[in-house]
């Protein structure tokens, strides 16, 4: 381990952002608020208990902010801080990266 | 899911690099070439068997290369393809971001 891996800000985002879902998540959230049952079937694959363990952690970290609406049955609301929200760059950059190498890749190697 | 999941070349980047471990693996390959227990060594934290899978599945999808010199014992030297070092883009948003945001952070919420 590079011997300021620990305290270096660059290896935590990735630590943050190479837990499964997270870039999923938050590439979702940048589209808009969710609710919870609307980001699952979004993102497609990642079990509701998973996902509140993600969001939950996302809204430790500061990423995410959580509203709940007091209806019966309550219902809550998701969506980025200013932190999360300047995540866009990297998203932006994965996308552009899927875009320009993976159109040619066979699905195969992927899935 | 997203209708066009399954064959939207920005969500299957999004499953690529979420592998846990392949972030790390870019970053430390974007320096420069490695060999396997370099590799490991910088990374800090991932199992062999789990490195090697890791990079099994990179050169499968073209990301990395790998060169096994005839020496004795045979060592294997790792590098990024072309499409491989296109994800400095996609490593650069995520440390500048880190940079920015996660200082002020307790690292115990990152751990």
């Amino acid at each position: 381990m590079k011997d300021d891996a620990l305290s270096c800000p660059a290896y935590e985002a990735i630590q943050i952002l190479q837990e499964k879902w997270v870039l999923h998540i938050i590439s979702t959230l940048l589209e808009g608020p969710r609710g919870f049952n609307e980001l699952g079937r979004e993102i497609g694959g990642c079990n509701p208990t998973t996902l509140a363990q993600r969001l939950e952690r996302l809204e430790a970290l500061g990423l995410v902010s959580k509203t709940v609406c007091s209806v019966m049955p309550p219902r809550s609301s998701y969506e980025l801080t200013d932190s999360g929200k300047e995540l866009r760059s990297v998203i932006e950059a994965i996308h552009n990266w899927g875009k320009k190498h993976l159109v040619a890749l066979p699905l195969v190697q992927i899935a």
